[in-house]
């Protein structure tokens, strides 16, 4: 398929929603509205056999009836009169189709899934689904999701796309995004996989220019070798972080009865997904960990990790997080070791973890970064800012941004605590500073951005110590 | 030690603060004031060697010119004076002492860290510290903490002990229990435990009805043998879950630097752990995800797991996680097979996981635990409610609660997400449900609850299927 027709699905300029209805309950009722609220700029068709209008706008008997170019039409019936609208929509030219019902291979009804390839074929038209949720594009506005919307909160606009087989994963991260202040590209629900599959929107997202990076759930893969090779390109130019659902032998079990997907065997992934540079996320707070720190920082150029921190015991978990994770400490250089012995207290001990004690305000977290990111024995930093201490306040949170917006070292924040921390955390992270909750989640995080920039290093050899991946 | 004594820093009758001053910069007067905001109930003695009052109470030049029994000196000065200070206290015959300074063993001044402990041992006074946070209990209300209050949170009374050598850990963890709505019983920060020990104060909450279970964060120990022959005994009565910095070679080192303490080998340790019941987190976020789950369920039987949800692909990953965690699936019995099968829409496949699709409401989640939470063949249950979905509203919320107070099955939440299902988790955990945010999370919980009950079983045989951990 011509991975280009995707893109009607996100930009179309008429939409017709087969099943539009007056009554609120109905999936085809919360689609049209959601395209009147967001201020869609295109054409709305709603198609009903027993309306003269809905939602205000003339409504069409059959798609057939319209007498207009339609770009996409999202069918929002039960199965079985899916394929008949989408037989409609092939004679009547629409040129693309997203099908929400499910109902389909997921059940067993392998045949009405046939039926609907079938259709997609003899009229080269291209459909996401069924089974699934539709997309959502922020910048085109487009929103075929028919989830009730202040059940979600809403993302804000920037350059992750998420994709997701499963819609209830799919919705639940989304709104997991939208809660985190991540900025989204595009989500995509793509269920069964009857037509457009992951090699599809892997070929439309690589040469989205609007899409940094990609989030995806999966729980098979249909087309193995077309996967690997469009995996193997799209890598060396974005990240892909993906979880994969039935990873153990009865997961994908549960696999096979959700999503029709054959998943193959773990150990066959994970190895996959090492060798062509495939971020492995364990599970969804995974996903989200690991997507924080692709989002904002560039490539690092080694393990060596220098933590700075206003709390002992914390830098000593820090320490252990690193060597759990395969990262290892900074070993600072001789001019860093006696600049901070100018700057820091007596009683501070230079060395790593750098513990400046519960009292460190601003001006001494200045102090340090001022030196730790000048120091070429670091590749990244990791910054333990207790909020809790007397001398934390939010000058600390703007220091670690200032120092952030001024260094090409990849750097984290680590701010556990309660509606005090997180005031700041949010700060920080609105400012492109990826704050974790713990020391070990941050290192696994640091851990996986380290595997893909080694990967980019040994295949593409087009980075080097310091600089920065295009973004 | 006789551990009675350190019931005087929870409920002395009597506390002179050393250090008391009306500057709010100094530590002695946030303690003070706490002491004052808290409404404490006893006598407040302020020393303070240059002013006639503090805080609106009469102030003494030292604590020996207080004429009257004092329970408790809370020594607020540095590492030197606080040694006269307490040489004082002693012949004052003050009962007990927290010494909040730093600045002894854990930066090489082992000669004032002896000096304390011979002050102790001269006058048979308790004394906790030096480098510490000192300590809070819910019911009497004494808080040595000398933290800004506005920058924690506060927490509700309720069973669970925290324990922290590390103030920062404390600190934060402290904060972060608040905010997770835990219910806390005592809170220590012991620091470097020149006098009174982890053996010391694990004998003093195993005899203290408030608290139900243990939290602790250590660096090291110093007394082993007894170390482990008090833990063997506290882990039949109650569950002590750990977390352990300086568990890695390198992060012994920090620990070393940190609160003088010898850290030993990691493996050493959790051969320990296991051996004698040990709950091991392995972060702080681990700590509080394996506290929640102890601190409201009953043991586990066995390691069968019946998962409930109502979106598929969060069902599949809850699989994987159960599977990578050394738990199983619950093999439903017939008859729970065919009631379902009379109760669930046709298109719900009635297998584990039981994923009841999209659209289910409250009525369809009580059907499916009135057969569940009766099976015999399921020893947990883990429920994914994903507030995103058309169905799940506050009902769904309010009849999970409603059978959890009807079973005797260990039984969790998973429901990820932003706001509308933060405040369905919030109303859950509040009724004693512990809610996760992700399926990994909750089978990692499930799991060293698991392991938490074998022990019990096999180490105590009191311990029968069906019947609930004494709480």
């Amino acid at each position: 398929m011509d991975y280009r027709k995707i893109d009607l699905l996100f930009k179309p300029k008429s939409v017709a929603i087969i099943g539009a209805s007056e009554n609120p309950d109905k999936v085809g009722h919360v689609i049209m509205q959601n395209y009147i609220d967001v201020g869609f700029s295109g054409m709305i068709y709603p198609i009903n056999r027993d309306a003269e209008r809905v939602l205000g706008r003339k409504a069409y008997k059959n798609v057939k009836d319209v007498g207009a170019k339609v770009d996409l039409a999202v069918i929002a019936i039960p199965a079985e009169g899916a394929i008949r609208a989408l037989e409609d929509c092939g004679k009547a030219g629409v040129r693309s189709a997203i099908v929400v019902a499910s109902g389909f291979a997921e059940i067993g009804r392998d045949d009405l899934q046939k039926s609907l390839v079938k259709v997609s074929e003899k009229y080269g038209m291209p459909i996401l689904g069924p089974n699934c949720l539709g997309v959502m594009d922020m910048r085109s506005r487009v929103d075929t999701m028919f989830l009730p919307t202040f059940k979600l909160d809403k993302p804000k606009i920037g350059g992750v796309a998420f994709v997701s087989q499963s819609g209830a994963v799919g919705s639940t991260v989304l709104d997991m995004i939208s809660h985190e202040g991540f900025g989204l590209s595009k989500f995509i629900s793509y269920g069964n996989a009857a037509v457009i599959d992951e090699v599809d929107l892997l070929e439309y997202l690589m040469h989205d220019d609007d899409t940094k990076i990609v989030l995806f759930y999966m729980e098979g893969v249909k087309r193995g070798r077309e996967f690997i090779d469009t995996v193997k390109r799209f890598t060396q130019t974005k990240p892909i972080i993906i979880a994969k659902g039935g990873i153990t032998q009865e997961g994908s079990k549960a696999a096979q009865s959700h999503t029709a997907s054959l998943a193959g065997s773990a150990t066959a992934y994970e190895a996959v997904f090492r060798q062509f540079g495939l971020v492995h996320a364990r599970d969804i707070d995974d996903l989200l960990s690991f997507g924080k720190i692709f989002e904002t920082e560039g490539l690092s150029p080694g393990k060596r990790v220098a933590i700075i921190t206003n709390g002992g015991g914390t830098g000593v978990l820090a320490t252990d997080a690193l060597y759990s994770n395969g990262l290892v400490q900074a070993d600072l250089s001789e001019d860093s070791a006696k600049a901070l012995r100018k700057v820091m207290p007596s009683i501070v001990n230079v060395r790593m973890p750098l513990d400046m004690g519960g009292d460190a305000d601003d001006k001494r977290f200045a102090a340090a970064m001022d030196i730790i990111t000048k120091d070429k024995n670091a590749d990244m930093i990791m910054v333990i800012a207790l909020f809790q201490t007397p001398g934390a306040d939010s000058r600390v949170a703007a220091t670690l941004i200032h120092y952030k917006s001024n260094t090409d070292k990849p750097m984290v924040v680590v701010s556990p605590g309660g509606n005090y921390a997180q005031v700041h955390n949010q700060m920080m992270e609105s400012s492109g500073l990826p704050v974790y909750e713990s020391p070990s989640a941050a290192a696994r995080a640091m851990k996986a951005l380290l595997d893909y920039s080694n990967y980019i290093r040994d295949t593409c050899g087009i980075y080097g110590k310091g600089q920065k991946r295009q973004k």
